[in-house]
């Protein structure tokens, strides 16, 4: 059995999207953030450094944390959404990078100082606002060319998808990106991914039954 | 052959270490982010984010960006320096997450807003503090438990290098975390490390000669 921990938060929703689409049977944990479960001795003990997501995979004596790294480990254990092929593999691994080191982090520091910090700090706003629309302006030169951010469906779309699809949390228009758009209502279409996105919250139960 | 292109910067010296470390013969190319050669068409083909480094692998018809992805293919190509046995490749990947979404953007913001910000604001200056001293103790309590960041040397410890190795840069002090700095001492004795944290300097030759 799968044991993962994780919360109602984009990198959170990443491992249940993928877990879904692999048809892969798993125990869900919650890890309140809100709570501050991510200090428990229990869950520092699977990772470090105290972010979800992360999971025990318990017969393979397994534990995996940060998400980049669980998408990596189910696609490897499964051999799927992460070619073998060196080259598309390339593509697949470069462009999850680009989602955790850039998206995610970036996304990240907007929604702070957006929604978060306790004073708007104009400088802060503008530089995030602008590394964020650079980085959809990337993604949608990207989607210009396939379906899928790196050829085929992959854990690239899984982990960029729950960041982009926030964008409006974050506070920015995605007028200017029509591949991102429409790559958006494609991969949202995927029972899976409605699944994942909809985990820990009162949709999670309605979203299985679809 | 493969075509390095970097910069003297962590991100750029993570594959040059790497390069090193593995003896396979490469060619360098600068691209000056000084003089913007990173949105130069011909980069751009390369890494459509415009950031360093990327590599083009000639013979094996590969071309990969950002430094993570990069430092899996190298790995993967040789069999060198990523475990292949699940669970600790599993926690290979998940410190060279760590690095890729958490050291890096962290440090990288705090570095910003410490020395290139146009004034500064302390609320930004606290809050990327704050993370990147977070990031060293959990760095620390993990060195605390073996000599190097996953088990055994690997792609985690080149990631990770030049980045704990800029904490003067960012201003931060290591006098609290005493195994960073045993193991900064550790990785930083090796030749590949010197020869690749010295690349694109006046260094460079001075060190391949070692």
């Amino acid at each position: 059995m799968i044991h993962l921990y994780t919360y109602t938060t984009p990198n959170g929703q990443k491992p249940a999207i993928l877990l879904e689409e692999l048809g892969l049977p798993y125990t869900l944990h919650k890890v309140d953030l809100g709570k501050g479960e991510q200090f428990s001795p229990e869950f520092v003990a699977l990772n470090p450094n105290s972010k979800i997501p992360a999971i025990k995979d318990e017969e393979a004596g397994v534990t995996v944390f940060e998400s980049g790294a669980v998408l990596i480990y189910l696609a490897e254990k499964t051999g799927k959404l992460l070619p073998t092929e060196v080259a598309s593999r390339a593509q697949v691994m470069a462009w999850l990078m680009f989602q955790m080191a850039g998206v995610g982090p970036m996304f990240g520091q907007l929604g702070h100082f957006r929604r978060s910090a306790p004073e708007p700090i104009e400088y802060a706003i503008h530089r995030y606002e602008q590394e964020t629309l650079r980085l959809l302006q990337v993604l949608d030169l990207q989607l210009q060319k396939s379906d899928f951010i790196a050829g085929d469906y992959s854990i690239a779309d899984i982990a960029t998808y729950p960041w982009a699809a926030a964008y409006e949390y974050v506070g920015v228009s995605l007028d200017p990106y029509p591949y991102v758009q429409a790559w958006l209502k494609r991969v949202g279409q995927r029972p899976a991914v409605q699944i994942g996105m909809a985990i820990l919250t009162p949709e999670f139960k309605s979203a299985l039954a679809r």
